[in-house]
């Protein structure tokens, strides 16, 4: 079960860092949806190293080819299989890594799971493996958006001690393109824009956090008690290379507060100014559709299911694993060593990791949208 | 697929607030294992209600009975049916939430995916629903204590703004269960006894962490790349009521370090003292077996498999929802209301929530131990 | 995931032969059908044993109780957990069995995968093990009898070397349990139930075949490639207790056929009576929607999928293991011996078969009926 | 979850006949198996069209690469990716068909299902489809064979009103692949062929049965009650397209025996010749591990689980749907119209299917091998 993700949604992920090609396979997208690989390489790009001097200088075009489950432009209902070759693939750089494991890095437990493993650029470890499922998650966010209007919006929030200073929900993707660290604050981005490149200079990495915010998610998904959109989520985020935490809401600041100052009022929205397009139209919505809440520090979450409001999620990422310098670790008989990694990796992973946040978000709530789908409105 | 957790070790729990009875069936438990009503009463005796005035007065005996899958004191292999009564059931005490929506409950968002709610003690949403997680998690708990010798123990490190100040390594569980709030640090625990009393005469509620620690955890389980070690036990601790974050190692505090600081060295660990037993007996490990780390930031799991070093995580838990002082909300029609919420209920969960994250944690590992188990060693 | 049957609404059966109760949790039922154990209880009335001299002599009311899950008469949307004691067990007829495998029994097996065994009255593999299907099938047939008008119909078709003479959509509920056996033929009931009663005095046993008619049944059904609905339906069936074949329209006969013979031509249905109250009313159906097959060697089903035609299979029943003449077996050491065995059991399974296998259809067609409604009307 | 099989051993297939490619995703794999593109090849190429007069005049060299999963000969445990490139589309043959519907084949109900369809060649509905399923069938042969000795070994049994007469224990692979019928009896072999060169030479089509034997198959798999070995080979064999029914062991015939004549008793076949290297070695094993049945009307399979005697099933196969003789159809707004396909298909499908069929066993019974190793040896 290991790299398939979803039920009514699965996808079934490939590849590894030198190996020809990575890929992916759809299971259960719903006939009818127009699709092409341009909508895929389109997320695609925004994730793709060589981007700029914050990236890995590896250089893949990863030009994604759609092999089937398309007819006319249309999905048809059957699996989309997709693959991205790989190109650029330096396997001689990693000569050391055959011998020595990497401090912090998946060489040591590849090992005693599996025996063995492709020390070449990680294997299946590297962050070449997320390439599937952001092709995979631009298609899960094309239905969303499609059908109930989501917006997934995803931004780096913190870079090492850099913190941005923005309203999660005034986020635009214009800024967030705007900027090479991908932060919706411009002025922390320049400041994490150079601390990143220092950190590449000092053979060293820094680690962060990415903020999610979603606007107009389907309203009622997620299924109590083990399947609660929360729990969904963030197994999605941990599944992620480099994370170490995840927050929904107000998070672990919010175990500070009193129930009287942490819950959140409901009210009636009817004529309020709706989350999405500020300051343009009224809610035309009237009772039991009106409520919402008038803080948010539930995170658009509330029994496991969401509630309307805008999800609000924080992706803790650790520092890159891979580094230059040199670093105290053993060998395969234990034996204690030195190790300077060569090969190419980021300095800091999160200008990269937004996209697949992204990815992830929409692959697990199109997941939990469609389960709700099969059931609701049959009796009530 | 809401309320089945696992594949391998699967439970599918049932039961509401107010229903007749709540339970779980296990199926997947391998046959031959020695189980006896008792083992399982231990964990519910631990979780059940009207233990102290800290917690919901409610007064539950909550005794187990198992219905099947055992035969001569040991587990045939078949499916573990069990049942725990509701007696306490004051459903008189619910007439306001009848109509409104108690802010930051499940009661609101069960209406919006259901279409109508059983309302009687929030229903299935209510905290008695995790009854059949820790009869489950009871049997889990003890494979791997008998097959691997794990232990696993979680205890409250803050309450509101107190925090226990003690390493997790040194926690235990004769300290835990000796005080009310199940505190590592018995100074810490009266603070956060007298805190959450405060609170509950203020008609208001406390949230806090619970942090986790689990020593001789199988080693080489958790399954790239989506059921990672931490995203299954991400999705399992936010699966239980009121959780809104989770760490594991270093966590959010990690980010803030650059690679070189955060990286856990390798080590050769051959003749250290092992960590459960600290001062009684040295490694006999060597060569590969004796691989370690120095430090422990990557809290026990890498690259999404377990290193054999304990595993280290925190959950946040906000302060409870249902709170006695009156609230403004909302009704079904939307109209804007204020509720003071009678009933029952905790001024503070974590407490009663140690023995669930216990149990919680106990169900992912054995299930993904078991997997494992499935592949390993056939060619390697 | 043995005891775990369907994917969104999911059932999870337990209970032995000579447990405390048998049951099941039902997770993934709609909210808001109306339910009542009465209608639970009205299937597992026909299944219950002691009904004639045909069946075994083991007295149990299996009386149903349900335990969670409804709120005023409805579902909620939450799991239905219910059970059934176990009453007469009369444990101390099976002390031969404790040493003794009964021939082409699960004794031996049970022993090889799970190293030991419950051998009273089976186990878990005694029919008794069907009585949380029969329940949760009860829950099953009502949303398809609600939502679609499905009507589900088995009958004993065959006993022996004795068939019933009526076509397939001519039989009819009130004729089928006119008569011990559950045969549509009176005719063919008679000379069955002889011959059962004639076994049963030989100390012998029978098997035969059940028939299944399944008007009505939601259209459009069935997941390729590996979910088709005659897959599922396979799989369904040949999970019951002995049973050794499936068919599905022309089965084993059809593959002596040519092509242009067995071919079903479409034709349009406008105009004509339909089938399940002929002689009463006409389609109104036009167009794309009129579409019918003259014949229906498919059996209801083409490329994996249902096409409105009625789903017509046929399921193999070997004779009742368990007999009361001696036979041939060895003991666990592969010692040669001699069994008689004694206990309760059927001569013939047929009659008390029929309502499970209608349980088992009304489970995976619901269930695929679910995911069918997760994914269809989204963009075509 | 439509076009994705097993739970450890996990294929995700994709691929229409006129798409780009077929491939297959294989998820779960246990590491350390050697494994080139020649062993997968070997499988592809019995399946793959154009072999002789007998089957399809499409031409396709089924060119398999593996894209991932391997490293210096052997499996990773890690995703193995494959694709086989469509190179002989002649789209334009299929003009009739995207308006007419071909009786009993699945372009109605892929209309019905999904709103529209891929119509060239059959789309997802084409046997092209089983190449994902032979392609990762080799791979779940060669562990089989590897770790059990396991053989498996299919046949065609029946073509049309021609029936072999062999007994399958006694079936080659030798004989087998020697005839274009892939008949294990070659007296019936020269009569099938010339059925099935006369029905080609009629525009018509046959039917027919494949035999399976498996021999050494791993003992004890198969989990009760609903993934008990029969049911899940069932579904397996039901998945494939043209199938009408299954058997297992005596099948619908033993139905008709009485339970003392149909019942495999028990024998110690220490000393006896086993089953798979007649005349050349007596079996070694002793008490419990002795323990055989005389005869084998279960077909190696008891209560769900396997015995340790030869698996045996017959598979139905309708007669192709796909004929060039005018038929009486329907278009797609139910006007009743004539069609004469063109297109190429085979006159009957039996030859090619052998192969597919062996793989889904193999499928099926790797991942319920896992799935037994998972839990057992822990306590017993």
């Amino acid at each position: 079960m290991s790299s398939t993700y979803g039920n009514l949604f699965r996808i079934s992920t490939f590849g590894e860092s030198h190996g020809k090609a990575v890929g992916v396979v759809v299971d259960g997208c719903p006939a009818g949806l127009k699709l092409t690989e341009a909508d895929i390489q389109a997320e695609l790009d925004r994730r793709k190293p060589g981007q700029s001097k914050l990236t890995t200088p590896r250089k893949e075009a990863d030009t994604v080819e759609i092999l089937s489950g398309l007819f006319e432009g249309r999905t048809t209902g059957t699996p989309i299989g997709m693959t991205v070759p790989n190109t650029d693939q330096r396997s001689h750089d990693y000569g050391d890594m055959v011998e020595l494991y990497r401090p912090s890095h998946a060489d040591f437990t590849y090992d005693l799971k599996y025996g063995f493993r492709d020390y070449r650029g990680g294997g299946r470890a590297s962050a070449r493996e997320t390439i599937g499922r952001v092709a995979a998650g631009a298609i899960a966010r094309k239905i969303l958006k499609e059908v109930c209007g989501t917006e997934i919006l995803a931004y780096v929030s913190q870079v090492g001690s850099i913190d941005a200073d923005i309203d999660p929900l005034k986020a635009t993707f214009k800024t967030i393109e705007s900027n090479l660290v991908r932060c919706a604050d411009p002025v922390a981005a320049e400041k994490m824009a150079k601390a990143i490149d220092d950190a590449r200079k000092a053979q060293d990495s820094l680690g962060g956090v990415i903020q999610l915010v979603i606007k107009n998610a389907p309203k009622g998904v997620g299924e109590p008690v083990f399947h609660r959109a929360e729990a969904e989520l963030a197994r999605a985020f941990l599944s992620l290379p480099a994370t170490k935490g995840f927050e929904i809401g107000s998070g672990f600041a919010g175990t500070r507060l009193r129930g009287s100052e942490h819950n959140d009022p409901f009210v009636n929205k009817s004529g309020t100014k709706t989350g999405t397009k500020a300051g343009k139209s009224k809610s035309a919505a009237s009772g039991f559709a009106a409520i919402g809440t008038e803080t948010n520090r539930s995170g658009g979450v509330q029994g496991g299911i969401t509630n309307g409001e805008p999800i609000l999620c924080r992706i803790a990422f650790k520092p890159t694993a891979t580094i230059s310098m040199p670093q105290k670790t053993v060998d395969k008989q234990g034996k204690e060593r030195t190790l300077a990694a060569k090969g190419r990796h980021d300095p800091c992973v999160l200008p990269r990791a937004v996209v697949i946040v992204e990815a992830m978000a929409a692959l697990t709530l199109v997941d939990l949208f469609l389960e709700q789908r099969a059931r609701s409105g049959l009796f009530t």
